[in-house]
């Protein structure tokens, strides 16, 4: 069965997970077992990385091929996009977007598909991980379970060639969410589900206040005939539960309030109390579980690598060196757990590790695995420009009179492009755009344009249209980010200029705005609405101060995260949509819901004014659940809570008073996800400010701000044995070539060692990693203290066993005398 | 000049502050001037307490009369009375509140009357201060400026007897401001005002999003001519103001919306850009730097207090022993800092803080002086019940079969209330309302009620009536906690019962509700509303589970903060009631507004369908700014922001579109101080969370988590060597009697030693001493390094000057036989 085969694990491997591993097969050589070790440790690094639990590691060779098969892109991709169809079906399905209708048919076959393929996915993990695990893992067992009920339910569709109620329909994004690449919205529904009880809690606290003042508010008010919203106690919790979100505020105090003067005092307690105090109490408990809970997941995630860790560190020793990894087992390592790195990086990724210089990596060398693996590796530059890289003779023809210039360029650095030679105006222009001169004329710039753009807007008064849009402002204005963006490209080096958001923002706005011009001087209609988007060019100012720029660069580092917590968001509007859909679909229409308070809002009459006939629109039966595009944009207004009673009551009159749940239950569960993003983006804002405040000390080089440098000098020796031992243990590999050209580097250079520069940018993990640097000590601590002595056990039980020896396989041998650092 | 001329200073009293303090009167006997350097010390520590800088420290006898006569409660009454009559005259002034309207003549004089007197409070504070130091004080020469304003205008009233435009009115909060019992409406102010500038750099991220999508806006959607919100750039830029506070969501997008599905795109970019992120960051800014300016508000109040008590202590030490304090020098600055303290508390305070068992206080147990100086003492109960102090004999009687009581009481405890004995009767209730059974049997009572006032509600459906208000069910559960209540008293006994919030919360709902009972009883119709009161105590249920009682129990604690906060908001209420009534009283009333779009909601109109007549009613007119009772009420309902639009168009229609101007300030105005709110229950919140987390060591008295508690033992010697001691100092007093009560205490129960308690709740400052244990150390450090070399180089030049040596004064000698803790 397919290779299978391969996944066995020679005996003097030390595996601590538990569970019957010490299988093996006998007729292996010594270098395939070795591939094996190499395969399995780059699994357990890989389960470390993506925090999925060693309980579903793999136990056997079918099970490897299983999890070879689902663990790939492809097969990812398949995942998502399976999942992604299956909620797509609902724009066709029944009360469909009307372009995109399907017959029944066709959609009820294309879901039998989508369902087909996730039972093959589930098939796949079956396999992997075996029956008794399957069962185990609570979420596979969900989907099976909805998977079953959805493949019903399509064949009823089939059959009966229409639909019935669907509500289970709503049940669809958890295909989705299961995907490996929604990681980010599972992590964000466990937060959100950790969250829960305290907000629970304290949501319960906010009800018996609703239910004390609804009491209240009927004594109080019902007498008043002319007041229907305290008429009955009904009546009265909802207006109170509106109220608690301000929509129906001050309307439902009026009635009221013109009886009886201090009315309002009944009100203004009950918001004071409601919205001004236990709201905020909610938001205030929400963020200090989220901080827990954020604190405890980067632990476990912490642990979770480093136990990875330890169980790949033991399947990577041999028998004659338990105590360390060589660089040859650390590469066979790496071509599994990153098949696409070349042999250099894997090089270096090694020596980076090994920072105490030792002959092989010891297990606290590789604690740093993850720190190091996703490093981009470079050579220093030895000069400052982006150019000093260019054919080195062009150059040197310059060089004498480099001091010279130097000189000059202090004196008159605008002189300095007018100059005919290439490469001395790359300095110049270099030196130009790094200017503070040349910066600042750009806010100027950038500022006039954007009260030229005002003024012009603001002359307008007539209204605007399209054709009158031309001004030669806009040209000017235009040119000059262009000669900007360019100068800046020539000055820094494409990839300096690119690797800056600010300098990638400033790019696509100037590109946009010249695709506006474009689409303008060829009358494409379209696309007018880009020319429009200009304005944003002035976002560019914000960047003169640190306070922005350090809110904006937070803005940017939240974004993924933020990304995922609106997918979360969208994942329970389709939920919402599609229930909301089955019960509510074409219930509100123009003029209806006449027997409602709000019937207003729904009217659709033509009006004669004399001789002059006005169509007056209440425009809220567009606020409808007819088709699932309109769900989305009528839940978003839910979410906004403004007037949100309006659409609910019109929905209620129309259906029963039951309806009003649906509203309410949404709320509350916007509410839940809404305090959690304002408690992460809290969170995240004074994690950061705190972070900077602890790491006061300046950097010497700005860029280095968000990013991780490591550092590795490679010796031509090191280099060359390098790639010897390379050519003898996989001699076919295209990515040597790697390796060779850091040696005609060398050559070229003339210089007799490298240094290399590994970057990447700065996670949040990195920042907890400083932030709670002595609680990470403590918890290393406690986890020894819980873990080593197993490792320790099965070590001893493992070195009794009776097994061929791996170390038989010649491994680089080190010389002693070029120090520990060079490989012969 | 009265006692001006006690305040002298003798020169072997070190004094480190700045200035020519070392006057001195040459005819002063020693003992006359020990009274001063005490009243001196005793000044500097009450600076110290109030946050009082230094600099107005009174520097001569004048000064000191001056400023005796300015800190006393009655003329802080005066001030406060002054500053609330100045604010209560707008209630009569031209807009008044038609019921207390007062004629021209007459509210200007009053007006001249208090503005009279804070002329006289800011000529003694003038005198206490001296002419330099009062133009140097900010706040001082603000209210001077405002108090010249309002007086002339105050007289052009008169003299003209008719009221012009006077938006200087303000600025009479300025008056109640500088009060001394508003100093926490201060710190709110100052609090306020710090963390403007983060505020105001988002704010301007805010306002330049608006800028940009409302040129966006109006190009997209001004070619719809039925889109009244984006027709002209102003109102494009009105209509995106208004949508960020959500109150005109969704009909601003349904003119667009209805034209074009894709149109709501713009406004879910736009808010979720402004709404869900820049109003989020505006509060994680206002957060972060509240905290910042939280704390480095308690290091510079513990600093200030610290220097206080150096100063304070450097007046107290006799030449002969400069480095220590007696008991003697002690109650001399108490006499003049608490004069209401009794003798016995004085010497247990100076017992309290001499832990070291010297002789003497050194400077570092006088540190503590402020976390000592506010303890109740009281002798520690040798038993556990309050009425073991009851008559002894009593007791002894049921004393030899208390144990067999004991037994019994352990297996039927609702068996003892019947026992006739009221001792043994008492010990029963006390065991009863301390056992679990009793408690939860109490919560089921509660529960039980709480659902049998829903469902009575709930019945009601036709409306409700007073006259069927008395059911039995009122009654019996009405006895059910007046029983309780009863029990509890006698069982706990009152002391202890109203010590706790919760009790007193039963109390005083229980009470209450027998009045509301009363007021039906004998038809007093006024009072009605009382019975409706009772379901609050349903709130009872909430102590069950540990969150509640934290959350609640965080709540009382925030109480006092939360109301000096809704205090400054009311002051900021006063000033923009002031402007509204100026230029708005009056503009809007039934029926006005037609011109604008939000006619509708002031029309009153009597409509007749069919044979019916009834009156449609818009209300909005009664949102207005007729007088300062309705402009409040008005302000409160924007505060709230739903439907302030409308308010603002109305006004707007009947004015001047600058009228906007004054809505929109408002919206900012409000949002920096909600902002405050939500970042300060936040902050407190999170605080208490984080300090219960490192704080999670049992407390074996549960009354003890909310209260810090000195113990002192006071031996017969010790009592009676203070007493002689105070006999000789100030023979006259009468507090001297505590002292005897001690010694009789001593006499009665036979001891040789009494052990004190002192006790008193803990506060946020307590709180932050520990959370910032560590900080505080290194800002002690700090502070030494800069102050101590000060004081060194002062006692050294006043160890040189030729003065009278006040140690000529008989000290209380020790007896060092007795050890260092008991006086001779």
């Amino acid at each position: 069965d397919g290779g299978g085969g391969n996944y066995d694990i020679v005996n003097n491997a030390v595996i601590s997970t538990p569970g019957p591993q010490n299988y093996r097969a006998q007729n292996v050589s010594l270098r395939q077992s070795w591939e094996m070790n190499y395969q399995e440790a780059a699994i357990y690094l890989q389960e470390g990385e993506n925090n999925d639990k060693f309980f579903t590691h793999p136990r056997n060779p079918k099970a490897l091929a299983a999890y070879l098969f689902a663990h790939n892109h492809l097969f990812y991709m398949m995942e998502l996009l399976t999942g992604l169809l299956l909620m797509m079906l609902s724009l066709c399905e029944a009360p469909a977007v009307p372009s995109l209708r399907l017959d029944v048919y066709v959609h009820a076959t294309l879901e039998l598909l989508a369902l087909v393929m996730v039972a093959f996915e589930l098939c796949m993990k079956l396999r992997w991980l075996g029956f008794h695990t399957f069962i185990r893992h609570k979420r596979t067992m969900v989907k099976t379970c909805v998977l079953l009920l959805q493949f019903v339910e399509a064949i009823v569709v089939l059959i009966r060639q229409t639909s019935h109620v669907r509500v289970t329909r709503a049940l669809r994004p958890i295909f989705l969410v299961d995907c490996r690449y929604c990681g980010a919205v599972r992590r964000n529904l466990r937060q959100i589900f950790q969250s829960l009880p305290p907000f629970i809690d304290i949501l319960l606290l906010l009800l018996f206040f609703m239910v004390i003042f609804a009491i209240l508010g009927f004594c109080l008010f019902s007498p008043n005939t002319s007041d229907p919203y305290f008429s009955t106690l009904e009546n009265s919790l909802v207006s109170l539960f509106v109220l608690l979100t301000t929509a129906n505020f001050p309307d439902v105090m009026m009635p009221a309030y013109s009886k009886n003067r201090w009315s309002c005092v009944f009100f203004i307690v009950y918001l004071s109390i409601e919205l001004y105090f236990v709201m905020n109490l909610l938001l205030a408990v929400v963020f200090d579980t989220f901080n827990d809970v954020e604190k405890m997941k980067f632990k476990s995630l912490l642990l979770h690598k480093r136990s990875a860790i330890d169980h790949a560190f033991q399947l990577l020793v041999s028998r004659q060196r338990p105590m360390g990894v060589s660089l040859k087992q650390f590469d066979g390592l790496m071509r599994f757990y990153r098949p696409r790195m070349s042999a250099r990086d894997r090089f270096l990724t090694y020596k980076a590790l090994n920072t105490s210089g030792a002959p092989m990596l010891s297990l606290q060398d590789f604690y740093k695995f993850y720190e190091v693996t996703g490093l981009k590796w470079k050579a220093r530059r030895s000069g400052e420009h982006w150019f000093d890289d260019l054919p080195h003779t062009t150059f040197l023809i310059f060089k004498g009179n480099f001091s010279v210039l130097f000189l000059h360029l202090n004196i008159s650095v605008t002189r300095f492009p007018f100059l005919s030679a290439s490469f001395s105006s790359l300095i110049g222009i270099n030196l130009l755009v790094k200017s503070k001169a040349f910066q600042y004329a750009m806010y100027v710039v950038v500022a006039i344009n954007g009260v030229w753009i005002l003024v012009e807007t603001y002359k307008l008064n007539s209204g605007f249209s399209w054709s009158r849009l031309v001004p030669w402002s806009y040209i000017v204005f235009l040119t000059i980010y262009g000669v900007e963006v360019l100068l800046k490209i020539a000055g820094l080096g494409p990839m300096a200029y690119f690797s800056s958001g600010w300098n990638l923002f400033d790019f696509s706005v100037t590109v946009i705005a010249f695709l506006g011009l474009i689409a303008l001087a060829f009358n494409m209609e379209p696309f007018y609405f880009i020319v429009i988007l200009r304005p944003f060019q002035l976002l560019r100012l914000f960047k003169i101060k640190q306070r922005y720029r350090n809110v904006l660069d937070t803005m940017f580092e939240l974004f993924p995260r933020m990304a995922s917590l609106g997918l979360t968001l969208i994942i329970f509007y389709y939920s919402f949509a599609i229930v909301g859909m089955e019960f509510f679909a074409d219930v509100v229409y123009p003029n209806c819901c006449n027997t409602s308070t709000v019937a207003d809002s729904y009217r659709l009459i033509n009006i004669t004014y004399g001789n002059k006939t006005v169509l007056e629109e209440g425009y809220y039966y567009l606020n409808n659940f007819n088709n699932i595009l309109s769900s989305f944009v009528t839940l978003f207004e839910l979410t906004v809570v403004n007037n949100w009673y309006i659409t609910m009551e019109g929905v209620t009159s129309m259906t029963s008073h039951w309806s009003r749940l649906y509203f309410m239950t949404f709320y509350i569960v916007t509410m839940v996800v809404m305090t959690i993003i304002v408690a992460f983006i809290l969170d995240a804002f004074v994690f950061r400010m705190n972070y900077s405040r602890k790491n006061r000390e300046p950097v010497e080089n700005p860029e280095d701000e968000n990013g991780i440098v490591f550092e590795v000098e490679v010796s031509r020796d090191e280099a060359l044995a390098t790639l010897e031992l390379y050519k003898q243990t996989c001699p076919g590999q295209s990515s040597l070539s790697s390796l060779q050209g850091v040696l005609q580097a060398m050559d070229r250079g003339g210089h007799s060692s490298l240094v290399y520069q590994g970057r990447r940018s700065r996670t949040k993990s990195d920042l907890s990693m400083k932030m709670y640097e002595e609680e990470i000590q403590e918890w290393y601590a406690e986890y020894s203290r819980e873990n080593l002595p197993q490792p320790d056990q099965s070590l001893e039980r493992d070195l009794d066993s009776p097994v061929s020896d791996p170390s038989s396989i010649p491994e680089p041998q080190l010389n002693s005398q070029t120090g520990p650092h060079s490989i012969n």
